[in-house]
């Protein structure tokens, strides 16, 4: 006979079709060309096949196929982490949960939704809000992220302040193990015994298996907002009002600031009407009943002038509040506008810090002849400096990559840590080492290893391997970067 | 020579008095007696050395000193959780922390305190109450137990409906792991990459090892409260009124229900002038700011009256609003006033089954002969119904153990669970298995391997051994006990 053996790749492609049928696997070099990385887009690498399952019980049979075969696999949402943590960096099958896309169940009396893991973090805010509810985490990328991506990464947003990340919202998953054994953390009801998986799950960023369903909270829309744009000469006066206000026992639902250097790209977009003189903004907003707000705002507002605000304006209409907020979430888009290439840095310092910090980034951007802007999440410490450069320069490169270094090392000698929300991924694994200690890592591998012993579910991700503390030049995590919007 | 080898017991003992001193070793019969159970009277056992450790070293040594004797060791805070979770069940050393008592460092811009495991809960909130802060979690022993006890059984209390349990306030530990390693998880700053080791170390019921140190939140105190009394002629009505509450959309600080057999015993006790006649009143408070407040309390008014409240009674001075939560927050003290013996059951049901779980336990109640009293955290659907009878009547005792697991069955047969705070320790370790598949107990256990892998640290808690499914009689978690108060 003159048949040849059938490759391993053969094999895999041919039983992954049997069950999730030929269309829903993909093998040519161009489809995985649109899944080899995320928004972290300098670290790039094919899969062997993508599959799309639309069942449990689909993953199920994938997963154990890639054991029988010892090929390793991960889970991909919609691609827009932004630390790698959804590139195949081993090869492999990449299991894509884009037709899972089903909100199974609303349950308004006890506030929670089923939903699969491909559910658009928008549309189940878009699917309740007709009831007065909405979903809390509201990363930026909230109109293509998924909520399956969403609980890899325990992703942030702007009311992340207010209302906590995703681990406060998710209240039990649907876990397929590395294994294929499924497990059912949490549930409907919040209080149930042994041990914590669905918080330990959520933020694992892929490495414990594959959610294949998540219980979410569901919270009601606030009576009535506050939003309230204050106006600094300085970014310390801004600053400092942040401190003033937390220290005051006021929680604003969102508390956000925008240096001069985005505020001229945004208002090129979007034609606000911020003032491009003004040394930086700060976004903030009170919800709540109606009743109490006025009171709030005015506290606000009077320790913003306290602080040297030429200006605070109340947005006047739902109309400019919802301008207001599209300027923050869509403020990275318009970075493009002030640099061939921009690397976007996400660092995080104690609150009272960070005055301190934004000084020794404009100091760092001083010292490497770089523009460095910043626009972040003010209340929670998270910063987001944005390098601009024109990646063609080596010579801007390679500035751009010490620059970033000096900045994170200086967020964890505050005391804070190089990640608010991106998560580590591939692009800082070296920096886990400088955060914790050889027990603290030790641990975490055990963990990991009691939920993906083998290490087949997304390899080399999050923890580094024994010996990846480089102390020589340059890590890779600094690499500057193109980045999807915040 | 006539001197005799040295027992096993006597090198341990001497060991551990090199470490800690003679004074901070008990080993006398009469001494261990003391803390041979916690508030689960029913399971008692003692250990064979108590040993109180006064820094993080000493319980690296001692720790390391019962794995080189392979003594199983575990450590107990107060001794107030309340299912045998601090029972030394296979003897060996409990490592008392009562002498770890120190607040360590309190941060009011960046809002938290670093303190050691032996700090009663309540001290932290006396601390920093002049400042304008407290410490949420508030479970009904605060003045006794310690925020270590509080860190293992994740407790709550009256205010969790809005504040949330203890891994809501806890950012980052120091665990001694059961090899003697120390792993320090999240800290002053609360985006930590990495997996979230503290979120699934709290709850873990002391099998993970030995918390010497905790980072929690300060929470600032509210600008006013509004504190109402609705005094309703059913259950049923108040049930009611608590969905309803709920349902549009306001969260109280806390929602409680009392019956009326335990309000004979409040009032008895207390003299608060509660109406002897109502089948249930409901303590709700709101707090915040104090302008929105009366807009909220309006609206709980009238949401009660709609349900048949007979009478809406707001606290009308901060003494009248203290004595009301010290009716609450006793009031399983002054159940010692309605029967020799008491049984507590610690079940959780979804909101909105709470009318039929009342029913169901009043129709319990009638089936058993036997007078069940309710006083709960009604807002979270946390029941704690009280079987009172006299345990000298071995009729009457036989009959509190059938009723106690027909309620708890109910509780799951309803989508609930078989403890709301008090945790598994020994007492519910057979209902794991009903509450949970095969393959969610292995991930569990594997689980805990990761901490624990020899389980030389509080063994036989939290998880059923291999083959502990019982399929006949009475399981031994619903045995009656003497309940110290919730």
């Amino acid at each position: 006979m003159s048949n040849n053996p059938p490759t391993r790749t053969g094999i895999l492609v041919s039983r992954l079709q049997d069950i999730v049928g030929h269309e829903a696997v993909l093998t040519a070099k161009c489809d995985l060309a649109v899944y080899e990385c995320d928004g972290y887009t300098i670290e790039k690498n094919q899969a062997e096949v993508v599959v799309f399952p639309s069942t449990t019980d689909q993953i199920v049979r994938i997963v154990k196929i890639c054991n029988e075969l010892q090929v390793p696999f991960l889970a991909r949402g919609a691609g827009t982490s932004l630390a790698g943590g959804c590139v195949p960096v081993g090869g492999g099958v990449m299991i894509g949960l884009s037709r899972m896309k089903k909100i199974l169940e609303v349950d308004y009396p006890n506030r929670f939704a089923l939903v699969e893991p491909g559910v658009v973090n928008v549309w189940l805010s878009n699917q309740i809000k007709g009831n007065g509810f909405h979903y809390a985490p509201d990363p930026s990328s909230q109109g293509a992220c998924t909520i399956g991506g969403n609980v890899a990464t325990n992703s942030g947003g702007p009311h992340t302040l207010k209302y906590g990340v995703t681990v406060n919202h998710v209240i039990g998953v649907e876990l397929v193990l590395p294994n294929g054994e499924i497990v059912t953390t949490g549930g409907a009801v919040e209080d149930m015994p042994g041990y914590d998986l669905s918080g330990v799950i959520v933020g694992s960023e892929g490495t414990f298996g594959v959610v294949s369903k998540a219980w979410v909270r569901l919270t009601r829309n606030p009576e009535a907002y506050r939003t309230l744009l204050g106006v600094f000469e300085t970014v310390d006066a801004a600053t400092n009002t942040i401190s003033e206000i937390i220290g005051a026992g006021i929680i604003p639902a969102a508390l956000e600031l925008l240096d001069q250097l985005i505020l001229g790209a945004v208002e090129q977009a979007f034609h606000f009407g911020f003032p491009l003189d003004a040394g930086a903004v700060l976004i903030m907003e009170v919800d709540g009943l109606n009743a109490g707000l006025d009171q709030e705002a005015s506290k606000i507002e009077a320790i913003a002038h306290k602080n040297g605000a030429r200006e605070v304006r109340r947005a006047a209409t739902e109309a400019e509040r919802l301008l207001l907020w599209k300027c923050r979430k869509q403020a990275f888009g318009a970075v493009g506008r002030l640099a061939p290439s921009y690397c976007t840095q996400d660092g995080v310092v104690p609150r009272t810090k960070l005055p301190e910090m934004l000084r020794f980034i404009s100091g760092i951007a001083t010292k490497y002849q770089l523009k460095i802007a910043n626009v972040f999440h003010a209340g929670d410490g998270n910063l987001h400096p944005i390098l601009l450069f024109d990646e063609r320069d080596k010579d801007q490169l390679q500035r751009v990559l010490h620059a970033s270094h000096e900045i994170l090392d200086k967020c964890i000698e505050l005391g804070g840590s190089v990640t608010g929300e991106h998560g580590i991924g591939v692009e800082k694994l070296d920096f886990m080492t400088k955060l914790f200690s050889a027990d603290d890592l030790n641990m975490m591998i055990r963990l990991r290893d009691a939920f993906n012993p083998t290490n087949i579910c997304s390899p080399n991700k999050m923890l580094p391997t024994a010996g990846a503390c480089s102390e020589s030049g340059m890590v890779s995590q600094t690499k500057p970067n193109r980045r999807a919007a915040l």
